[in-house]
This record gives structure tokens, C-alpha cells and sequence, in this order.
């Protein structure tokens, strides 16, 4: 005889379909009406079964839609180690763009794989329909705008638009002092080709975006990756060691604020401490701040530009993951290398379109711009939590895993020295696409780690992905 | 007593106003009704007026508009000098970025000066109406497009669109062969990145389109520069022997069509031997094909990759000056480097927006690009005639002049050796913007050599500016 209260009968029928898979992660459960017809019981019955179920984990309500099955919780995972400094040898960093290459080719060779590795985010994550309506009211306002020539380094709105947002930042920039360009990837090569010539040694955050690894190995450069730390970003003992060893540093480049691939925030203290050290050692320091506005926190994440006193930080930044994946909006602000960066741009590809850049200065000065990073904020934070806890779930023991708080990825230490480039081909035949960590470093460092993107709204489709991902690293761990 | 008809002493009297400036040229003639009622004559007295000054080439009738002042004709200015071959020294050609830069920069500080530097139409030669509305009807059924990840390599409609045009020019591509580019600027920068290294050797003709130099310098390239003809483009004895000289040239860059600034267009036949010797000489052939669909004939030109049968040939273009100035869309169809360019595209800069790639490729198929090409064909001609009979009649003896067979722009050798920079500056200071010969080549040889752009509709402020300009010419060349 069951002396249990009913609602916890019930509970325990659910939680054992739940486990049994019967009703997965992401699965509606069935609603309060449903249980009171399926099992004869009475409305508060039914509402405290759900309520307990919530109470443990397994459900959670949403507004206006009912309950749904959430993953397992599972205690955290231990975070991704820390680096052990050591001085690299720049030499050994080339020939990571054919590396990269061929994995993005292969990536791309599978359209229909569930597309886990790209840094951006889902279509509906971005105000498309009120951008096209500015794009229109824009083209309905300046019917000759594609005959007039495009005006040089950008437009005058787009420009001052963007410089008052670097306020925010706590940049003090003039609309002159920005150069808008075809996303952060431009910015990023110019700000290179300003200041290092070809053979030069470029420092780099490792693991770091293997977009850059492809720029600076395109240009001739060389990049010495310096350890970098999951919590705090580049070290700065292991850079200043490195100035020693290498006296022939031109540049410094580092993501400040929520790294790719580890979602690492400087703490301002070390960006103040970087950008001196920097102008100390004559050695240019270029900024990458594609994700600063995706952070957990509205407050802006303060650049390493504000912490700028003589224009030798480079600031370059874009749009494409905060606003339009769509646009291909950058810009750059050059500091004391202006004149060259302007000519570089005026020879690479003279200036940029003016189309979406006065749509979104429209956007931008309307506050729109504002209102939508609070919700993708919020978004993203819910995407990674919910991606963090599936992967805690289902992964096999030995995995070590970082949420950050922002952007678009987590950053995975696969257990027992997977290599990560098998678990990318593992996963391509089973139709998901992964960032395997060998893309991130050319030292083999991160051969067992895996970025995934958590771009997408959670769904039972990317549940299902992250079991079969889950179940698929522990075979080949074991195997 | 007079005894000559009264139509005649009607005539005498208004070429002695124009003769004398009283009416100038572009300005229009008094109506027949206005001839009738001044001199008390009647219809067929004013008419016959106006027919003979027609006749003698001063006045000229304008169809619903009426008749206006031409300027005089005079006999047709001798054609500029053939170039004497050669061997120019490769290292020279450094530093010519920041004087092209120093010159472009001077220009563009007198935003107020009439420009007739500028190598494409003024905005009422381009259909921007019609782009407009194209673009206009891709927003709306593509709502979402600014929420999308742009398309790697360019939109597939575009491509195919392009690959659609490049038959008329006897190419043979497919829609994957076409790479879409930030204008032929990107798509040269390309070009050479794939093809060569930096201190490596690349033919170019001579003089030829700064911007080029620029890129060459910026890439690190040494620009070796070949004795090029007004009438049939580079010297193919002359690129010989430099190849023979200089064993360590890795490409050649020509713009075989209506090249800039000498208007100049390659004979078939030179196109096929440039073709087959670059691929004998493993020498990449890059060719900036801009101005093809500009020549005087509806015939379109061949490109020189119509007689390339290894994928040896490069060929790089743009929409910029033919159809839109306010977009930036080129392409590139990189021939055997395909797969490399592809790699230095994506490093570069990422795919092109698709918006105006979208319109574009509607505008293309539905037929409006080529009735526009009609039309800008032929109004070009008749700036070009225009201008070119304004030089013949202003500028001192001793001038000498190309009227080319398309294009933008008049090739002009000053009198006695003047130098351009002092017309340029001169001219300036008199608010008109001209591009002096020194930017056209490094090697001082066009020193004394003037492009003046006819990009824009033949005016009363277009005649007198050349007639300051010529007058300004008469005086610094005396003094
Ligand atoms: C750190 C970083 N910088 C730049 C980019 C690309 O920037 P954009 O798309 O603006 O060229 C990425 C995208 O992956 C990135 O992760
Ligand atoms: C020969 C030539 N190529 C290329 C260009 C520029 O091309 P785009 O505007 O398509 O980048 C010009 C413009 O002056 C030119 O004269």
C-alpha cells in the first residue's frame, strides 16, 4: 500500500519518464488539464504535481506556456585548467591557415549538420524587420543614394553614431578618429598591416580566435601565443617575459572583453596595467572588441582603448555578432596611425558602402540599438546556461567546462586528452559541426578542447545533439 | 549698302557675339520666336539663321531644347606620343603611395573645386532610381536578410548573374568561378596576394591607374613599369624583354580595355599573345577589365580572359563605375588560384553584404543593365567629344590630345614639358580639381601629362573651366 500523497505518486511516475527518456529535456510537460482527465484527479492535485517537479529540478514553468522538461541539473563541472606559462617559439606558427581552412571547408561541405561552431547567433536573436524598415525609410529618403560616390571612411551619421556609443566604453573618440570597415576582420588588417611589416613577430592571446592566426599568417606575420587565462585573459608576467626573449614584438592583439574562445574578461586593473606596459615597450597594442556589449551586465564593459593616453591602441570592433549578422559593419579607430590606416583602407577596398551604415546610425540614434542588446544579453545568458547544463549532464566524468558571462560559446576540456579533431569528425558523420580546439593555437595545446556555440534558442533538437555529442565523446574516451 | 540676305547679316552679327564671348559656349541661342520679334524678321529669316550657324559648326541643335553655342571647332590636336621602350629599373618605385596620397589628399581638402579628377559619372549617369527600387523589393520580400549570415563568396544569384555578362565578353565561367569582391580594388589586392610575395617583381603598364601603384607598394610589390601605347595598350616587345632582364617577375597586371589613363584598347590578336606568353613564362595574368562595357561600340569588348586556356589569367572588375558608384560590388574569377583567393577573401574581409548584390542581380536579369549601358555609352561619347573639342579649341599650340574610344577620361601632353603638378596646383588654387601625369607612373615620364575626367554632362561651367584651365596652361607655360 502506497501511503505516499497522491501528487507525489504522480511526481514519481514522471520523474521515472523523464529519466527513462520518455519525456525529454525541452519536451512540454502534458498540462494540469491534461493530468487532471489522464489520471482522475482534482485541479490542486495535478498543479502541486507539477509544482514539486519544478521544486526538484526537472520542470520549470514558462509564462503563458506551461511546464516543460528541463535537463538534469548535475554539479558543475570543474573549470578548464589554467595555463602553465612557457615561451613558444614564434616560428612554429605557420601553416594554421591551411589547417583552419581545411576544417571550415569541411564544415561547410555539410550544410545540413547543426551548426554548433559558428560565433553568432541565430537569425531570431536580431532586430532584422526594424533594420530592413530603416534600411527602406533610408532608401525612400535618398532615391540617388547607389550613383554618389560613397563617402571616404564612412558616413557622417554612422560615424558620429558609433563614437557616441564608444562613450559608453568610456572611449573619448570623435567621429573623425573612426574609419568604418567591412567588419572587425578588415579592421584587424589594417590595424596589422599599419603597424608590423611581414616577418614580424605579433603577440597573441592562446587559445585564440583562429580568424586571427589566418590574418596574421596571410600577412606574413608571425604569432607568438602567449598563455591566457579563462578568468582574467592574457597573462601579462608571460607577455612582459616574452618582450624579453623576443625583442622584435611589433604588436600586441587581444580580445579584452569575453575572449573567443574562453569568454575571458580582463579585469581593468590589468587593462590599465596593458596598455602602459605597452606604450612603455614602443610595442602597438591592437583591440579586438567584437563582444564587448554581450556580457551578463549592462553596464558596458570598459575597452582597452579608455585606458589609452598617447593613440597607441588600436580599437577594432564591428557589428556583426551584436546587431546584423547581415552587415558586414566594422570599424577601427587607429589612434596615432590614422593617416596610415586610412590609406591602407582607401588600397585594400576603399570605402565601405553607405547603405547599412546609415540605416544603423538611424537604428542607433533612435535607441533602438539599446533596447535590443538588453534582450540579447539576456538571451545569450539563457542559451549558455542552458547549453553549460546539458553538457554538465550528459557528458561523460573527466569533462571541465566554462560558462562565461557573455558571448556566444562554451569553451570544453575534453576527458582524457580526446583529441578533439576526432570528435569534429565523429560529429560531422553524425551531422552536428563543433569548433575543435586545434583551431584555436597552432601548439597542439588545445587539441583536446571543443568550442560550442550556444548562438541558437534552446531547443529539444540541440538537447538531443548535445546527448549524442555527450555519448559519442565517451565512446571514443573509452575506445 | 549690304547686299548680302538678311539671314546672313543675322549670322555675322551673332558669330561676332560668340566670337567675342557675348554668348558662350553651352549657352543657348535666342528661340526663333525671340530672333523674330528682336529683329523684326520673319520665321523663315530666323530660321535660316540658326541652320547656317548650324552649319558652319557654332551652333548646334538639341532636340525639344533648341539650338546652343558649340565651342569652335578647330583642326583636331595632334595625338599624344607612342612610347619609346625602355628598361626601366624596378626599385625606383617606391614612394609613389605617398605622393599619390599627398596629391589625392590636396584634392580632397577643396571639397568646393569642380572635379575633374574623378575616373567615372557623375550620379545622373546611373540608373540609381531603378537600383533603388530594386532594392527596395529585396527588403520586402527578404525581411530577414540583415538577420542572416551573408553567403561565402557572394550570393549565388549574382554570381550567376555575372557569369551570365562574362559570356557577352567570351568568357566561359560558372557562378562558383566568380568571387565577389569590395570593388576591382579588393579583387587586385587579391590578385596579387595570391600570386606574388613580398619584394617580388610585377609588370604593370606605363602610366597606369595610380590606385594600382598604391596597392603594389602597400602589398610590398616592386612595380616594373612597361612602355605602354595610347592606341594599343602594353608593349608586348617591351614586357619581353623585361621578362628576359628581369628574371623574377611574378605577374603582370593589365587593363586590356579602355585602359586608365590612356584609354587605350588591346588589339584581339595582343590579347592572345600576352595570354599564351604569360602562361609559357609561368607568369600570372592579372587583368582589371573596369571600363570594358564603355567603349564607343555596342559590341562588348573581349576580356583577355577569353583567351585564357590554362586558368592562368586573373580576371578582376567592378559595377562601380558602369552601373552603381554608391555600391561597392567587384569580382574577381581568379582562374587556377581560386581555392587561395578564396582563402585571402575570407581573411581579408569576409563575404560582401548581400543587399546590393540582391538588386543588382534582379536589375541584371530583367534587362535594365543593358539598355543603361546603351545609354551611358552613348552620352559618354558625347562628353568625351565634348571635352575633347573644348581642350582642341582652348589650350596652346603645342598640346597634344587623346579623345579615346571610351572611358572617362581625356589623356592630355602639355606644352613645352610643363609640369602637371604646377597645373594641378594652379588649378586648384582656381577651385578645379584636374590629376597631374606624376600620379600615373613613378618614373617622371608623365610629368607633363594631364587626365582630365568627362564624367560629367557638357555645361557652360565645364567650358569655362576649360578655358581657365587652358588659359592657366598658356601662362605657366610662357612664364
Ligand atoms: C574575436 C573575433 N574577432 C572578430 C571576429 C569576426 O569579426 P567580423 O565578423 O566583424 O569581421 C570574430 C568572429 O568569429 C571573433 O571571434
Ligand atoms: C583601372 C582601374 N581599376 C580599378 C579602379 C577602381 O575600381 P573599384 O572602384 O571598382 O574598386 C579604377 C578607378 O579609378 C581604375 O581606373
Amino acid at each position: 500500500m502506497d501511503a505516499a500523497p497522491l501528487y507525489r505518486q504522480l511526481a514519481t511516475h514522471y520523474r521515472q519518464a523523464i529519466a527513462a527518456g520518455a519525456l525529454a529535456p525541452g519536451d512540454r510537460m502534458p498540462s494540469v488539464r491534461a493530468l487532471m482527465a489522464r489520471h482522475g484527479v482534482s485541479l490542486s492535485t495535478a498543479l502541486q504535481t507539477c509544482r514539486h517537479l519544478e521544486s526538484q529540478g526537472l520542470l520549470e514553468a514558462r509564462p503563458r506556456s506551461g511546464y516543460f522538461v528541463r535537463p538534469p541539473r548535475r554539479a558543475t563541472l570543474a573549470p578548464v585548467e589554467e595555463p602553465h606559462p612557457s615561451l613558444p617559439d614564434p616560428a612554429q606558427y605557420i601553416g594554421i591557415h591551411q589547417r583552419v581552412s581545411a576544417i571550415l571547408a569541411r564544415g561547410q561541405a555539410r550544410p545540413d549538420a547543426l551548426n554548433l561552431a559558428v560565433a553568432c547567433g541565430a537569425p531570431s536573436l536580431y532586430p532584422a524587420a526594424a533594420l530592413q524598415q530603416a534600411a527602406m525609410r533610408v532608401l525612400r529618403h535618398q532615391p540617388e543614394l547607389f550613383g554618389r560616390p560613397v563617402p571616404f571612411n564612412g558616413t557622417p551619421a554612422f560615424r558620429a553614431a558609433l563614437a557616441q556609443q564608444a562613450l559608453a566604453a568610456r572611449m573619448t573618440l570623435g567621429a573623425d578618429d573612426i574609419i568604418v570597415t567591412h567588419g572587425c576582420v578588415e579592421a584587424l588588417n589594417l590595424a596589422l598591416r599599419a603597424v608590423a611589416q611581414p616577418g614580424d613577430v605579433v603577440a597573441v592571446e592562446s587559445p585564440t580566435f583562429y580568424g586571427l592566426l589566418q590574418i596574421l599568417e596571410n600577412l606574413g606575420l608571425r604569432a607568438l601565443e602567449i598563455p591566457t587565462s579563462p578568468q582574467t585573459g592574457i597573462s601579462l608576467e608571460a607577455l612582459d617575459l616574452a618582450a624579453d626573449a623576443y625583442a622584435n614584438i611589433k604588436a600586441v592583439v587581444v580580445v579584452p572583453n569575453l575572449q573567443n574562445p574562453l569568454g575571458a574578461i580582463m579585469p581593468d586593473a590589468h587593462k590599465a596595467r596593458l596598455a602602459a606596459w605597452a606604450e612603455a615597450r614602443s610595442i602597438a597594442l591592437i583591440e579586438d572588441d567584437t563582444y564587448a556589449a554581450l556580457g551578463n551586465d549592462d553596464t558596458p564593459l570598459p575597452a582597452l582603448k579608455a585606458f589609452d593616453t598617447s593613440g597607441n591602441v588600436i580599437h577594432c570592433a564591428s557589428l556583426h555578432k551584436t546587431l546584423a549578422p547581415g552587415m558586414r559593419l566594422g570599424w577601427i579607430a587607429p589612434g596615432k596611425w590614422r593617416p596610415r590606416v586610412e590609406m591602407l583602407k582607401y588600397a585594400q577596398s576603399r570605402p565601405n558602402e553607405a547603405l547599412s551604415q546609415l540605416a544603423v546610425a538611424e537604428f542607433m540614434t533612435s535607441g533602438g540599438f539599446e533596447r535590443h542588446l538588453r534582450r540579447l544579453r539576456a538571451q545569450l545568458r539563457e542559451q549558455r546556461e542552458r547549453m553549460g547544463e546539458a553538457v554538465a549532464a550528459y557528458f561523460p566524468a573527466g569533462t571541465r567546462l566554462n560558462v562565461p558571462p557573455g558571448g556566444f560559446g562554451l569553451w570544453i576540456e575534453l576527458p582524457g586528452k580526446l583529441s578533439s579533431e576526432r570528435v569534429f569528425d565523429a560529429a560531422l558523420e553524425d551531422c552536428i559541426r563543433v569548433s575543435p580546439g586545434v583551431m584555436f593555437a597552432n601548439s597542439g595545446r588545445f587539441d583536446h578542447y571543443l568550442r560550442l556555440s550556444c548562438g541558437s534558442p534552446w531547443s529539444r533538437e540541440l538537447d538531443q545533439a548535445i546527448r549524442r555529442l555527450a555519448a559519442l565523446v565517451e565512446r571514443l574516451a573509452t575506445s
